[in-house]
């Protein structure tokens, strides 16, 4: 997930309230901006059209910005800081292992690498056998391919529409949203499919059980058109991020993987942003009743505060190369001081009770909290998710579901979703912000008080997207 | 680069000299290699066939396994290792920013990223205008070849055969060597085309002159026949690192780029190997009289303590994207940690006066000892390198060139070279070992004393490779 739009200057439309919040480091600031503008390239933007915003400081679910400006942080940045800023675990574990050892190179064995896969495979599924690792989630889709065609000889990835899956080569003609359209075909052997999504049904469906029913046969039909024998694997996001938190209707998941083992295709699922903790499981398969071949992970797996992705390989493709070399690799995997900040994790999340938090707080405060807001808002066409991960599908008619602003709005079609978002960080709020959703992500360890606040600032900003309410 | 030969267990051959090297910490190894062979997925090989060493401690060129086995480092890891295991400001400087903020997301200003794209900005050539950053050298490749294909509205990509270029999807094709062949063609539009070489030359050449000129008019026919309407970019590794340091001849760099502005063409310079202080510069083109227009980096810019790499754009090329958005990005570009890493590796190349140190240790000590070896050792064939990166060309008839072992060997056919590998081992020399090439890449920080040391035991080493000798 990356945020596309421009990011205005905070410091414009922000009230400074409270002078002692203010780091009052008028120099450092301008220096920062000035080395962002005069030599840092930034991902998915007009580079004429941004002015990113510096930030001096970050403590768990909050980031503050030079003038002392404080956000609560609904987005865990790109939804990898599960555990928040500067958890002193992890900073800890990074400051431990850059004493002992930063690096060692792949082909070695060392001891946090070894541990970290064991932990992961530990908690993967039934049949689980090793991890790859990679510095990323492109990465960890991109090995994650290779390992699902060179064990079954077939070249054909088959991945839906409404997803994001990275951004080189392979991963990003993967990817179903507009991200990919300026990039042309890179991996000529990936078809698209479309998934569940009731309340914009590809199916004419109208319920969950008829969305199922009706998604697993249009996947039947494509595959059976694509041809079995040509797919090497089918590709997922469990539980589909920025373009939408689509929580896989029931049967749908256990129904993809029965086409699986009917056609002899392989099943990957993409958990890059909701493994570990997301959605209040490990990863996020483990509460739909569904075995995978392949699963990616990054983010949540160290919380991002170093470069950490990879694949969990089941036994089956995994003894495919056991005597046969696997064709694939990269200088950091497996890198040790990502690997100690991935061992710390699974120790913090234990002794922290996190997957009990996530599945408290989403089911007790967050989940009655939205019902209120679709009661009470018009604009909320829908609200969907688990655990600590949410969307509210902002519309300006409930009848017609017409979104807010228009699907990749761009300037002025898209101010009406601006100004919510606008509201939300006015009032200190760095929303999770994708087409006309305001999305819900926030560090896993964010506190009960504040999750409260941040539902609090959004009900207010819900009232900036009624206003723009055109149905009746 | 990556090794693809299996490591066999060096407790099995290695003399154990002087118990009170020994770490003495069985379970603590016996563990790690079960962990390692129970759960990690290594890279480019037959996970039967490997039986990693687990490695326990490392401190500038040297590094040690759990029975106290040292290994002087002549690969740098992946030669990545430019400043040595645990240097301390390297140490330090991480410390210090896990403490502070250990990431942010990539939309937003951050202090130390700005300062690095800085720094980097003001050490590449005249005209650079910005970095963007990703998590290795794949990556960079895969953004460098976005750029320039996104810049120029043209597909295609020339690169060379003899190269290495990453694993990802659009970096493996481009790879023009065996690492890419159980691959296939994942991205379309990549066209390999010979480099100069002059001791195994494509264009039956006999001098530097000729290798330059010939390589240069073969460029321009497949230029032609291609055409050049359809090419984004040439890339290159300025000096060809795992495919056997080849230094290009005098004028060639020159030619490409004057054939480049003929036809309109970019020119990508892939210094993921090279960069920062291997060759003696900051950026290994900078001896060669030329300005590419993207360059390549990772590895040295951090000496890979945490996950880093990117790439320096030109003011055109970035001005292209100043109005338009890039369409490209990943969630951990500019990293916080992995900056930190980076500027604290320009203060200590300046601090330590490491390139003019390079310079020097390469003239002094490396030229002279491998001239020496090139007199007395009849399996030497050629050496050739520059600053502290060499490789010496191992072959059984200096008449044919034939190569100690056949192009792409393995298992028996791989035998003699792997007794060279195996000689150097068991002396305490971990080597860039590379199809028929002993190669020599040591941290930049190794002191003269071990860098003579290493080379003492490479000499005694050479005497296995000569007993293979067959020419006259
Ligand atoms: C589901 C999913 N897959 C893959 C990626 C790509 O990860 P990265 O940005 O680390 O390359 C993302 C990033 O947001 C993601 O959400
Ligand atoms: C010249 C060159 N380019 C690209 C790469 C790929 O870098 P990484 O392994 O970090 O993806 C390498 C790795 O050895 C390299 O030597």
């Amino acid at each position: 997930m990356q945020e596309q739009r421009s990011i205005t200057n905070m410091a414009d439309y922000i009230d400074l309230n409270g002078a002692e919040q203010s780091f009052g480091d008028t120099d450092a600031q301008r220096e920062v901006r000035q080395n962002d503008r005069g030599y840092v390239f930034h991902s998915w933007s007009a580079q004429g059209a941004i002015n990113p915003l510096p930030i001096a400081k970050g403590e768990g679910a909050t980031f503050w910005d030079y003038d002392g400006n404080e956000f609560l942080d609904f987005s865990s940045q790109l939804v990898n800081l599960n555990l928040g800023h500067q958890h002193p675990g992890l900073v800890k574990a990074i400051q431990e292992q850059a004493g002992r050892l930063a690096t060692i190179q792949p082909a070695m064995a060392n001891d946090v690498r070894g541990e970290l896969a064991k932990r992961i495979v530990e908690h993967s599924f039934e049949g689980a056998r090793s991890v790859f690792f990679t510095n990323g989630g492109a990465e960890a889709i991109e090995y994650a391919v290779r390992l699902a065609r060179q064990s079954s000889g077939k070249r054909k990835i088959l991945s839906r529409y409404r997803s994001y899956h990275g951004s080189t080569g392979t991963a990003i003609t993967m990817t179903g949203e507009p991200r990919r359209w300026a990039n042309d075909v890179i991996d000529g052997e990936v078809v698209h499919f479309f998934g569940p999504f009731v309340y914009r049904s590809a199916f004419w469906a109208t319920t969950p059980e008829e969305e199922t029913e009706r998604a697993l046969a249009h996947l039947e039909q494509q595959i059976q058109l694509e041809g079995a024998s040509t797919i090497a694997a089918i590709v997922l996001e469990t539980v589909t991020g920025t373009n939408g938190v689509l929580v896989p209707p029931p049967g749908y998941l256990p129904g993809v993987r029965a086409l699986c083992d009917k056609y002899g295709i392989l099943l990957i699922c993409d958990e890059v942003m909701v493994g570990f903790g997301r959605t209040g499981e490990w990863f996020a398969y483990q509460a739909f009743d569904v075995k995978p071949d392949l699963v990616t992970f990054a983010k949540g797996v160290n919380s991002g505060y170093v470069p950490l992705g990879g694949v969990v390989i089941s036994e089956e493709i995994h003894n495919a190369f056991v005597d046969r070399p696997f064709p694939g690799g990269l200088t950091y995997s497996g890198h040790p001081l990502a690997c100690a900040a991935g061992v710390a994790t699974f120790d913090i999340f234990e002794a922290e009770g996190i997957l009990e938090r996530v599945r408290d707080l989403g089911a007790r405060v967050v989940e009655p909290r939205l019902r209120e807001f679709a009661e009470k808002h018009k604009s909320v066409g829908e609200y969907r998710g688990t655990g600590l991960f949410w969307a509210l599908e902002l519309v300006v008619d409930r009848e017609t579901h017409e979104p807010l602003v228009p699907f990749n709005a761009a300037g002025e079609a898209a101010a009406p979703f601006n100004a919510v978002v606008a509201a939300c960080k006015a009032a200190g709020l760095w929303p999770f912000a994708a087409g006309n959703r305001l999305q819900i992500a926030p560090p896993l360890v964010i506190s009960e008080e504040d999750l409260v606040r941040g539902l609090d600032i959004i009900d207010a900003a819900l009232d900036v997207a009624d206003s723009y309410y055109t149905g009746s």
